[in-house]
């Protein structure tokens, strides 16, 4: 099976920008410290306030279902929520 | 300054989809091995047949310039051209 690609686009509510970012910067290197299937993530700002996308490659499904029952998806990933002004929309690409 | 992502929206040519993958598959090292200013450059099919998109990372702006000013580039990347349905479509993003 082929590496998978997501493209996670969050929106955060006014003023939690900093909080959000603040979050994930403890989520990413869990992510790299505990994922063997994860080979890319990281949070980048779009040109609209509050827009962020977060670029991420698994090496196949299994991966990608390890990331969101990891319990640092879990309990770090929860912090999130309440930053955020509704669910990520994420796309799903396949590695070529 | 911060690094830069990029995803690149990419529309090939019904057919060509074959030749673009293998060209591309000669750029994509020649970017590894050539830019010690790029950290991420990897090529993922889309849902929608013949569109793909490119997920990249650069130090910097002038990290960017150079990829585009590359003998590689305009060399291997010339050839992927003749496979396009149109312009790439760049979104410019900010790594937080």
């Amino acid at each position: 099976m082929s590496a998978i690609g997501l493209i996670a686009t969050i929106r955060v509510q006014p003023g939690k920008e900093a909080e959000f970012e603040g979050v994930f910067a403890e989520l990413a290197p869990a992510v790299a410290a505990n994922e063997p299937g994860n080979s890319y993530y990281r949070l980048f700002r779009t040109d609209e306030t509050g827009v962020y996308k977060v670029l991420e490659c698994y090496d196949d499904d299994a991966a990608v279902d390890a990331h969101r029952a990891s319990d640092h998806f879990r309990t770090i990933g929860a912090r999130l929520g309440p930053c955020l002004a509704g669910a990520p929309e994420i796309e799903k690409l396949g590695a070529v």
